[in-house]
């Protein structure tokens, strides 16, 4: 039986193609948020869920974070990578030089400011909702329009590409977290996410805690901080390192630094990405 | 002549009310984006700038963040911490039970979550741009409408607050960075932004600079990582510590960091924001 796979929809986002990319045969559904996809999986509708986690130019979606940090009965059972490459997108027919409007989300209008700028400089630049209702707010337009949207959205839709990978930086790329009740077995080339926090001279006693890492030689990949929301100033730290939560190594890391933080939570080992 | 202060506009925003908590005196102009506040402030259309850098809900906000490890000519000068408090606001004479649509941005909308299902579950609730917007947009509705706002655009428009205070995390505080072409003098209770990355493997080399503070008993106030943009698991620490970059044991710990790293900046030391 296929896997049921959640994803933070709508049909046609880049979540959607890095769920068919991570498995193709996956029975996949669209959910409308990041907690949707997370309360998915954890009451069992579906088996796994996929959202955005990191973006090479924006940084950490810190919706996921918090959601990880807060939402019981969730794992990272796995990562997927996916270049992300912008497409011009405009009703068939349409000539470029009489495009008038052009939608997107603004995430999406910023990316590609300077081909904006160069190839239509007179056109109006308009918010859409996502980068997914720019396709229907283009198709609605009185006016000459066209909206910038993933590649996937003009497979859905009636419309024509008529520029792709129009994105001012080539090194746009988003890593995804697959979430499941529970992590990944050991393979050999794997990362583990943790999270935890201190009483109080947070920042200080990280010092301490990257420590347990540096003195057993594990690589750090990733640290992140995330406000508490009970006061200013308070943070839990996110740390991701080389290795599974079963290695020897990792696993005295963890219980070492359990007993110097007041909080800590394994988020899961699963296979690096490796591309 | 009073300090001409560029803050992140429209008029009425809680980036306004931090500012004139600042500075009641100063010349206030809006500016349409943290951008353009940087750039009014470093082409000298104004002495200084106001703009939201962290949220102790939302985190750090990273278009400020951004700003200041790119931009040249711009300091972080003095810091103002303002809670945030939302209040609900309609045209004169509504009676609160007939309302049935409330207008916010979504993350007010989010902030207020648990007041509005409690008091308005029947009302329908509606994304607008900002805070203000939704107040004309409030003001423009045919039906009986509200507005989640900051209190200080019922005082700029002919609307009545019919609500106080009704975010559901009494814990809401934004903390400003006040921007300017060069940093603050010591005064004996101040601290000290800088950031710097790593040619390679940043997160086991942040341990190393995390050194430098720890072994001159100098205390961290926050950790922060952004992405460089040049690729997918590179990154760039900001740092906030106790005291002055011209106090001894910080100048210090930024000179051996110096030696350590591959770029680094010191964004300005300044006066610890005390109640």
């Amino acid at each position: 039986m296929a896997t049921r796979i959640a994803f933070l929809g709508p049909v046609g986002t880049y979540t959607e193609e890095a769920a068919l990319k991570y498995d193709p045969q996956a029975d996949l559904q669209p959910f409308p948020s990041i907690a949707a996809v997370g309360l998915a999986v954890s009451s069992g509708i579906t088996d796994q869920g996929v959202v955005p986690i990191e973006n090479s130019l924006e940084g950490s979606v810190t919706f996921t974070l918090d959601l990880l940090i807060s939402q019981t009965g969730l794992s990272i059972y796995n990562e997927i990578v996916l270049p992300i490459e912008h497409y011009l997108m405009a009703k068939p027919g349409t000539h470029a030089p009489d495009v008038q409007v052009i939608y997107s989300h603004p995430q999406a209008l910023a990316q590609c400011r300077n081909f904006l700028e160069r190839c239509f400089p007179e056109a109006v630049q308009t918010a859409s909702l996502s980068t997914i209702s720019a396709v229907t707010d283009m198709q609605e337009s009185t006016l000459p329009a066209a909206a910038i949207s993933p590649r996937r959205a003009a497979e859905l839709h009636q419309v024509e590409i008529i520029g792709q990978s129009i994105q001012d930086n080539p090194n746009n790329v988003t890593r995804f977290a697959v979430l499941s009740k529970s992590d990944h077995a050991p393979t050999g080339r794997d990362k583990t996410s943790i999270c935890f926090s201190f009483e109080r001279d947070a920042p200080g006693s990280l010092y301490g805690a990257l420590g347990e890492f540096a003195q057993r030689n594990i690589n750090l990949a990733k640290i992140e901080s995330r406000p508490t929301k009970e006061s200013l100033g308070q943070y839990i730290f996110l740390i991701d390192c080389e290795g599974h939560r079963e290695d020897a190594l990792v696993n005295g890391a963890i219980e070492a630094l359990s007993s110097t933080v007041t909080w800590l939570k394994v988020l899961g080992s699963y296979p690096r990405w490796d591309q």
